[in-house]
């Protein structure tokens, strides 16, 4: 099927950032045609028209790293130190189930697709859960299954993630938007040992690999304690740096990290929004991309991060780079819309499907509205998106040229229904979750 | 009239910082009567009965510095160097007139009302027409009539706001919502002589003054070249720090500059988006406040903040202020609605009319729906109004009693009406600021 459409600014994301004024879009089935000015634009042979209603049309925006199973933990205990050690791994322990996992994931993707996010990788439990969920909510994900040296809620083997990625990993490996991964949690959370086999399993199977990296200000001191390294050389030494690696954060990079993460390919999903709201810092990002280093933005978990748009991270972006680098003209918009879009793409390894919306690519396209208050004017497409634009003006959502949401509601599913589903689950988790608040919460 | 809103979790912003979940607000007229938990609500005695349906009802918000006759200038030239100078000044002598001013603001008021922002102060040019847009707006507003150093849109006189003032302010002294006030720009583009001429005004008619302050690096400079002090202590010699004085920015005060203003009862207009969007910095909010300062939150104008919500303020505020902190428990998300209701309320000498829930308040009202999918769960409404709400949430608004927006729906104007009415009075300006972005853009 040929789908028309029409009446929209189309932002190309292209090798010239082709900007069309009253453009069209046109796709067949999963695959983008033709991009262009309305002069252009095909009088007939299509099947379906749609009208932009003056919309801006973007490609699919990518979220490089969250924890879509994390869903119940939004708004809890957001302002404790140490948040992590002492509140979120022992209530994932308790009360993270199969069954929870996978209505937290049906919500979470519910919720990026309404935003505008129409890829994401997640590192999670229970990956297989996910990845039904995905697959029910017709989503582009890569989905990595959890390593970490102590038992946990999908398994009650410290490294237990190992055996489960070797069963979970073949069984997805055809899917056409899903691509199986595995995620050891983070250097300083997993043994020499594990990361290697969690690296060995990456590359027998083709996948990709994701950690959390030089995140901790603990982690920096425990691997120069240890090892009189970084977490980033130590990673080198043990042979698992390379181009199927995603490492999420590198807030705590030396220079010489950054060389040793190009010289290996490794890409970086870079969370600004978590990372600051937990006072972690700014990773050194303009650093990183004066290196070659492929990187995109990620909304980290929504416990985390709190929203899983990207409305949110690039203007924090924006925001907390440029007074970084106490330059207003750093990174202008277009270069930030970049890293939502095809710099994530570079990220997954994804960008010669998705990325940008030129003949040949996916279908993954949005939307955004200019009817409401904040969108008006616009005499840059690019600064209203970064500096004006909420996740709330995300209007229409085609992934694989599949309809997901139009005009502000889901198609494929009922939300209310998703959110009903995923309370229901919930009811022990709240109740340990209060619980657990009342003790650690400073 | 008696109105009762049932059905809401009631954030009070009183002393004690009640909440009531599954809570009710009874209002007469302008007035809050009444507010507590469901088993006290009245199950009669009013008139109408509003179903809050599970929102967050909030005291409105107060954006205690914009300049809405900006809407015109939003998203042009964001990301160029010493915009104001180069950029936005020529272009406001040039192309900004009476008619253009006054449906900037009555847009603007539209969109901040749809944010759930209830009062604002303004500082621009044609203040006169903006007090018509915000009385039919039925806004509540302190409107400040700026005064500057060269002839600009407004006047063929430098110092012109001057006289204008002294013809503006006692028009509008008597108006229930409206405040009129005098708005020196900033201490380096004014002569002493017209700061204290203003100050005097403010003075002679009892009505608030506000300036930029510590705001620019090279305002800073101009001050330790000339008098060997900062703009604080010269403004402290001029003898125009005062109660009345709303001070917005403050960015590069010293630990002195902060006593001075404590010790003259100066309140400051912290606006953390735009200073960081624009490189500036991040004002040292935490020790203003222990010094007994009173802080509310700014969105700045259209053209430097970009958005006229708080949602946008708030999330910046927190990521912003714990990063430069170090500290992922500073400023806990209660701490930050605070600023953005009681403490705006406070800036603007209001706090005994507004910005909490009380009884012999305003029935200044604002509920965040929570349907969406952003708006779930919720453990703490706090946090989930700092950190995952956006002005998209806001379905309806109480001005004075007044319903002013329902279920995302501004009942007193028309928006699309509103646009179309700015957009028509801008083609002479869009067609300038094209050629002058070509121009000036680096």
């Amino acid at each position: 099927m040929k789908t028309l459409i029409t009446n929209v600014t189309v932002l190309t994301m292209n090798a010239d950032y082709d900007v069309f004024e009253k453009g069209f879009i046109l796709f067949e089935d999963d695959r983008i045609l033709a991009v262009g000015p309305a002069e252009q634009q095909p009088n007939a042979g299509y099947d379906r028209m749609i009208d932009g209603r003056n919309a801006i049309a973007m490609p699919g925006m990518v979220n490089t790293h969250t924890h879509i199973g994390m869903i119940p933990f939004r708004s809890l205990g957001d302002d404790t130190p140490d948040r992590l050690r002492r509140f979120l791994f022992p209530l994932e322990k308790a009360c993270m189930t199969k069954n929870l996992a996978y209505h937290s994931g049906k919500y979470a993707i519910a919720e990026m697709q309404l935003a505008g996010v129409t890829t994401f990788m997640d590192m999670y439990y229970f990956e297989d859960e996910l990845a039904k969920a995905a697959d029910e909510m017709q989503a582009r994900a890569i989905l990595g299954e959890t390593v970490i040296d102590f038992a946990t809620c999908d398994t009650s083997e410290p490294h237990g993630g190992l055996s489960y990625a070797e069963a979970f990993i073949p069984k997805w490996l055809d899917h056409e938007l899903i691509t199986p991964a595995i995620a050891p949690h983070a250097p300083n959370t997993n043994s020499p040992q594990a990361l290697q086999k969690a690296a060995a399993i990456s590359e027998k199977y083709g996948v990709p690999i994701t950690l959390h990296l030089s995140e901790m200000d603990y982690e920096i001191r425990h691997f120069q304690q240890e090892y009189g390294k970084t977490p980033v050389a130590f990673l080198n030494d043990l042979g698992i740096l390379s181009k199927q690696l995603i490492a999420a954060h590198c807030i705590l990079v030396t220079a010489e990290d950054i060389i040793l993460l190009k010289q290996n390919d490794v890409a970086v999903a870079h969370c600004i929004g978590a990372n600051t709201k937990s006072a972690k810092g700014v990773a050194p990002v303009k650093a990183m991309l004066e290196a070659g280093i492929r990187v995109g933005l990620g909304t980290d978990g929504p416990s985390s991060g709190n929203t899983l748009d990207l409305f949110t991270q690039m203007r924090m972006f924006a925001n907390f780079h440029k007074t970084h680098l106490q330059d207003r003209a750093a990174f202008p918009a277009r270069d930030i819309v970049r890293l939502a879009t095809l710099g994530g793409a570079e990220v997954l390894g994804l960008a010669d499907k998705i990325g940008s919306l030129e003949p040949g690519k996916k279908a993954d396209i949005v939307l955004i509205e200019t009817d409401s208050a904040n969108m008006f004017p616009i005499f840059d497409p690019y600064a209203v998106l970064v500096y004006s634009a909420h996740a709330g003006n995300v209007s229409d959502v085609f992934i694989n040229g599949v309809p997901i949401v139009s005009r502000k509601q889901l198609l494929t599913q009922d939300l209310a229904a998703l959110k009903t589903a995923l309370a229901s689950e919930m009811q022990d988790f709240i109740k340990q979750a209060k619980r657990n608040e009342n003790k650690t919460v400073l």
